[in-house]
């Protein structure tokens, strides 16, 4: 047995470490204004089909660009320019305010300074508005005094029963609905298609739409989510998951807000089978930082949020490429069965490439059955070797043509009936920029894209095609793919990587669990110094929480005297531990309040004296020590619960010694878990090996010691008012789990008390 | 201390694993081949004034290729069509055979089918033209006879004083000398630049032109490497080294075929300042499969090709993209002196996203300085912050113009100007996808594009433009950029990453050393039964081989009794270990032959008994142990040298117990290595921090370590026909280091003894 590792080892580097973020407005309890929200408001509130521009001008860039994403997404409807001076914009009649308006609209978009906003939240009312986009910045983001503004601007559009989106926000873009009262470039041409795309940085979306429009990804509804005053990520998941053109969602999030209506949206997105991709800024302090100085989000704990984010299913993805490219093949294809490949390139050099990100992401590339084999060499050059994964070479390329399908046709047609592969990867959909002059070449050409398009719509098993590198679909090979509704996969890393996460995502679907309602506090943090005192549970009352959760705790017994501390040692089996049993002191190897390896009565004597001498020192004058069996011959692991600010009690678990100390190997998640939860994250320990029968230790019953951390975890989460609770070591050998440490901190009555009174997760 | 881990747990998983390959021509000995081959004369070959293309019919696609390569590149030189029987070739006149072309050429290209191909360069030799390019495959990437017909290619054009690209390649593509010899297609524009191009898999090129084009990155040399018969991936380097308009390498590399040479060549880019940027394949065992099936090479131990590039100063990437976005940043911008980066945006998303990816490349964003910080907030709308990373915000964008310069603009200005700043990073070049059909607007653009192209120029610290993703840089952005010379980097991932490889190659320059010429058998293996057997070397004639080196080692006596066992204890200093010291028996703790921590005589005595009974167990009569001092207290150490068949001796160097058991955490290096080397494989350790103090140990004095590190990798490489040396555990405590186990294994008279006769290093 080791030393007991202190709580803060590892709430310091990977629970905890979080400040306290601001709360959000959803979070603020505005149950009146949550309840407008219903999937039939936010569908309506996405389509609108008539618009008023308020504040619009002809010097606005801000209304210049509505009026050209407009026009870009085929916008039909009215846009009624409101301006309190100009008569005239972009050569429309402006009316003075809404209240003017010569008919009901159904989406007003204020581009109005934010001191005049809440006068035209009231003008909407008037006109019978029940959406409004607000576009002014000045709430949330700036501070204290915007908080409030945003609270009161929440209030008085709640107040009307308005819905609104922002404020700090450019509105969105609906290409079904033909509709896009959106304050940004639209990179053209733009695709309607399945990805439905949510940003908590609006400007951020010109760029998405730029790699979008580049690889020929087609997009559903784009939303730029503001401050979320009212409209919230999870409310724009819940529209995503309704939205029947919508099949996959992407997400830009610098946090998040409201874990339990956000859960509860991904679990409905994860049950209707519609993928969340997000690409999740905050992995570093300077992007934490850089994330609170631009919209006023404390990105959190990112160790936390990549845990929330694993335990939701949502793929976590770390570039604008990786997030549509992910999102297009989940969009575009069928999903393979497993992880089985086939490999079709023209190019030795690809196949290396793609083997080599293959192996990376999981993917296994099989031979080639006998009868693939065969069909495929009929027709590749006597030299090249018909394998997987398969290299046509360029002699046949390369050679005049007398039928319109290539080698690599052939192979797909065989590789597509190998029994032994579970999809097929295939280059060689390359168009040339334009249409071929050469009209007997064209139609070749199109007859070829013709039969593969076919050939990939019809095929028992996915075959997905991937161009090699990621350069922009041309214009010809745009129309033609497009009316096809075939997609290329953008380039052999982004393509693969993005088939790992998809396979990633079918893995992890119908496991989403609820998160517990946790509201963030605004202005106090954990360590305050306001709050009341931590609480140090003595070891004795914290093994009687654990034992009576259910969890094994290794023998031991107070003792209050060296006699009694002789007795005990007789009870519980020698050798033994020595230890202070105090609820004044956490640290007990730091003040020299541990004896370990005891047999001897002298030994248990002179340790006793020691032990409670150095508790003397420390504070506690009780005389009272713990005695407990030691327990040799096993893997030690450390199971922690620690309560992050904004996600509530966290789980972690490693292994001991080196292996968080100095490797940092914990796996988080945020409670509860199931058993199966925690096993999986005992099989995303880098030091799993030990526990599996590495260096020759006993291997470890993984299911008992699953069962055993999630019962600590239940035991830990029940405690009102938790700081932490750490068992540590928990001793394992074979299918023996035992608890030989226990610390419990709690510190009662803090404002952010866990569980928390009367919220029910979810909604 | 812990027991001997056994050779074979590094060597099998970290060092000597690959197959042995088949040698390169270059390494059979060719040194009449070698002896044509200068740079005058590489430099003439690839820039021919005039062409015969052998083979070429009007069916042929690679000659189709090659005239529309020629043309895409401006070649004004005549290019003959030579064919046995058809008299015309694309409307030329065709001759039947080189011998009867009107004029000499400087090149020929020969796409004659395999068996044609000899009797081809006779031809050649009759015409007196010194430099072909062999296209055809069956050489030897195509088994033992193919091999042979390749060596009787490099003889006979060697006899004839021609030097030959090939074969199995595709040619090249010059665009500084407006030619190309080149099978391939190539997407135009093809624009000129600093990038120099090799590839031992020549059909992947298409892909690499294909980004290149997409992100106006222009070439110089592109060239087709196929089997290297005579010009090597390491003449190709030289070439590049030497011409004046590449300033930066890149390669696609399937195997390192001639170590020394390479290395050499390696050595004067680094001299010369011309980064190396390498797309190296095999990384997976799919990968080298694949790589052995498509060319033959055999890719070798990954890890090992790792370090080599390490060694070398070489960058290795791991995606096309990756490799051509590094070379571009190499290629067209001055590097920063440093890590502390400013960057400017016009969204608080892309400064989040810029951030996490900074901050994993090691680059710090500082606050500006006070006098930045007034300047740029002079230029922005109240609510923004004029902080390091800058969001601009849109509104600036989104208000009409007066002027053409934007708030990012202005912010550049000041920001070049901050002391604290080594670059600066900045997104906002952008342009539209065509002109402006509103004149003075297009003139506002471009006088704007003209203002921060001079900036760039004329910045006192490195000024560099990026997009937000990768997309193709459009026609417009192509033609003003490139009039001014400026280039942007391929959107935030691939940007920052390319940032943060070059700064690396900065780091690694001027520290390139020679790797010793090592040659490659082609039909045995290391553990092949055919060869001379092994030789264990009894543990005392190993502690003399390092302690004749000047490596400390740990206080030891040979005792063949009882009572020699108890003298020697008292002699080297109690406890003491007693382990068997045989010339037979490998793994002695795995035989019971090591008994640890004995004090007293009895205990010596016992252990003698057990030891050496099952020593003679085990083969070993001799009654002969080692006994040697225990050291406690301090940090175990592995270092190991294997002979890896590609590269000859490698260093392996990780910490003790779990680090190399369970996470392979081993660094490596070819030997040589100097102390400065072992330095910097220490701190490639994810288990540093035990060397540095964490875990409350001593801190252990790195530089002793490392020059005793160092002289184990000296003394290994001395020895003839060394197979492995280890020195597991080799303690450390402060300045203290001893090497506790030694292990040596050699295997004299193999075919590819260490150190090899009568070769030199390089060139």
């Amino acid at each position: 047995m080791t030393g007991p590792v202190s709580a803060s080892n590892v709430s310091a580097s990977n629970v905890s470490a979080s400040a306290v973020s601001a709360g959000t407005a959803s979070a603020r309890g505005a149950s009146a204004s949550r309840s407008l929200i219903t999937p039939e408001r936010l569908a309506e509130f996405f389509a609108p089909r008539s618009i008023a521009l308020v504040g619009a001008s002809d010097t606005s860039g801000w209304a210049r660009f509505i009026v050209a994403a407009s026009n870009a997404v085929g916008y039909s409807g009215p846009l009624h320019p409101v301006h309190p001076v100009h008569e005239k914009v972009f050569g429309r009649s402006a009316v003075p305010s809404l209240r003017d308006l010569p008919e009901a609209v159904d989406l007003a978009f204020i581009l109005a300074p934010t001191e005049a906003v809440m006068a035209v939240i009231d003008d909407a009312a008037a006109a019978h508005i029940g959406n409004v986009v607000v576009l002014a910045s000045g709430y949330r983001e700036a501070g204290s005094r915007g908080r409030e503004l945003e609270d009161s601007l929440v209030a008085r559009a709640t107040g009307h029963g308005i819905v609104l989106l922002g404020p700090n926000c450019l509105g969105f873009l609906n290409t079904a609905a033909s509709v896009a009262p959106f304050a940004l470039t639209v990179p053209l041409p733009l695709t309607r298609g399945p990805v439905g795309i949510g940003l908590q940085s609006g400007a951020l979306s010109s760029a998405l739409l730029a790699f979008a429009r580049s690889q020929a990804i087609g997009v559903s509804t784009v939303a730029s989510l503001g401050n979320e005053a009212m409209i919230t990520t999870a409310d724009v998941l819940d529209y995503f998951v309704a939205d029947e053109h919508t099949k996959v969602i992407c997400l830009f999030l610098e946090e998040i807000g409201d874990p339990a209506a956000f859960s509860a949206a991904a679990q409905r997105a994860d049950q209707a089978g519609k993928p969340i991709v997000a690409l999740k800024v905050g992995t570093s302090q300077a992007g934490q930082e850089a994330a609170l100085a631009h919209t006023g989000a404390v990105a959190g704990d990112d160790a936390v949020a990549d845990a929330v984010l694993r335990q939701l299913n949502i793929i976590r993805v770390h570039s604008i490429e990786e997030l549509l490219t992910t999102a297009a093949l989940l969009g575009y294809h069928p999903l393979p069965r497993g992880r089985r490949m086939g490999v079709l390139t023209a190019s030795g050099g690809a196949c290396d490439i793609i083997a080599d990100r293959a192996s990376e992401q999981g993917f296994e590339i099989p031979p080639f059955a006998p009868a693939t084999t065969e069909a495929i060499a009929a027709h590749l050059p006597s030299f090249a070797s018909a394998r997987n994964p398969l290299d046509v070479t360029g002699y046949v390329l390369a050679n005049a043509r007398t039928s319109p399908l290539t080698a690599i046709d052939h192979a797909l047609d065989a590789a597509l009936a190998d029994p032994g592969l579970d999809f097929v990867l295939f280059t060689g959909f390359t168009i040339p920029e334009t249409r071929p002059p050469d009209e007997r070449l064209a139609a070749l050409l199109e007859s070829r894209i013709d039969w593969l398009a076919r050939r990939v719509r019809t095929a028992p098993i996915p075959a997905i095609p991937m161009s090699l590198t990621c350069v922009d679909v041309g214009a010809y090979s745009r129309q033609l793919l497009g009316a096809h509704d075939v997609h290329l996969l953008s380039g052999m890393e982004l393509g693969v990587r993005a088939l790992g996460n998809a396979l990633r995502w079918q893995d992890g679907r119908g496991r989403v669990r609820l998160l517990p309602s946790w509201h963030r506090r605004a202005d106090s943090s954990l360590s305050g110094s306001g709050g009341p005192a931590a609480v140090i549970w003595s070891e004795q009352r914290a093994r009687q929480l654990l034992a009576g959760a259910g969890v094994p705790v290794v023998p031991g017994r107070l003792a209050r005297s060296a006699d009694e501390a002789v007795e005990a040692a007789s009870a519980v089996g020698r050798p033994v531990a020595v230890k202070i049993s105090s609820d004044r002191i956490s640290h007990k190897s730091d003040v020299g309040g541990v004896a370990l390896n005891l047999s001897s009565d002298e030994e248990i004597r002179s340790a006793y004296e020691r032990v409670t001498a150095a508790g003397s020192h420390a504070g506690d004058d009780s005389g009272s020590v713990l005695v407990t069996a030691m327990r040799t011959g096993g893997v030690e692991v450390l199971a922690g619960v620690s309560v992050d600010p904004g996600f509530g009690p966290v789980l972690a678990v490693g292994l001991g010694g080196v292996f968080v100390e100095v490797l940092r190997d914990v796996s988080l998640r945020v409670l509860p878990v199931d058993p199966d939860e925690v096993g999986r994250m005992l099989g995303e320990l880098r030091g799993l090996p030990l526990l599996t029968g590495g260096r020759g230790s006993v291997p470890a019953d993984l299911r008992s010691l699953a069962k055993v951390i999630s019962d600590i975890g239940e035991a830990a989460a029940s405690v009102p008012g938790l700081r932490a609770c750490e068992v540590n070591p928990l001793w394992v050998r074979g299918d023996q789990v035992e608890a030989l440490d226990v610390l419990v901190v709690t510190q009662p009555h803090a404002d952010d008390e866990y569980p928390p009174n009367g919220t029910e997760p979810g909604r």
